[in-house]
């Protein structure tokens, strides 16, 4: 485990870029506006009827979707940021019929670092604004990353 | 774009957990043991040729991995950590002789937030250790989650 490495590292200042870090930093490079408003409402997946939605860049990356068209098919990653980040089991599904089960093998919204993985289309653009879908993300979900999506990704 | 009221929400100590930040912190869960030890020897992608490793989880996440089992096909995200994260465009696969494109239609890990995504499937398990593959990620990458993997992801 590289965890006192790094702790040790961020103290004498160390700037090795390299070397793994005890913690990093994300900053949203867009948000999401969707009519979805509250997470008990959302689908949990984007294919089980989740709506369109805006996916509106932060001006500052607006050169990094060069290259995304209508028709694009992309994978969206979001920070869910009302999701819990001190839950390491749950029921699956939210049924509490279910046994518990490690975060890690499902796929809840509460873990320590919650990352969302959504493949979507962009159905249009208008400048910094994206129109992409289905996604099940809820209004206002901070955008990290969008990456095209592969021949093999899920559809 | 809720950016500015986000930085104001941070300024006042605002600590609703509903509403988005500027930036948000990402802990390692894991790291990746790998022969894999530069970037240049990687294969872009798992299915292309490579090797397994070692998901070796932080003891304190050690109870989110209950349910995982070995033949568990997983996502595993990953912080690529040398990758750089000031850079918008690029030149597809790297080969200079292609037109640049904004990094958000590619999959280069350089991106401003150098999120990996990979499918593998687990192999064994020796406590907190999770033998992984195939997984192109080179010896010592942060793992940021795990995910159970839907029938619907990637080979």
């Amino acid at each position: 485990m590289d965890d006192d490495q790094a702790t040790a590292d961020a103290h004498t200042g160390d700037a090795r870029s390299d070397a793994p870090e005890a913690s990093y930093q994300i900053r949203p490079i867009g948000w999401i506006e969707s009519p979805l408003l509250d997470p008990a409402e959302a689908p949990k997946q984007g294919n089980l009827g989740a709506p369109d939605a805006w996916l509106v860049l932060d001006p500052t990356v607006r050169e990094a979707a060069r290259g995304l068209a209508v028709g694009t098919d992309i994978i969206v990653l979001t920070w869910l940021h009302r999701a819990r980040r001190d839950v390491l089991v749950t029921h699956p599904g939210g049924v509490v019929t279910r046994p518990e089960r490690g975060v890690f093998s499902t796929r809840s919204p509460a873990r320590p670092n919650p990352v969302g993985i959504h493949r979507a289309t962009v159905l249009a653009i208008q400048g910094d604004r994206l129109r992409v879908g289905p996604i099940e993300a809820i209004d206002g979900t901070p955008v990290i990353d969008i990456k095209s999506a592969l021949p093999t990704d899920p559809p």
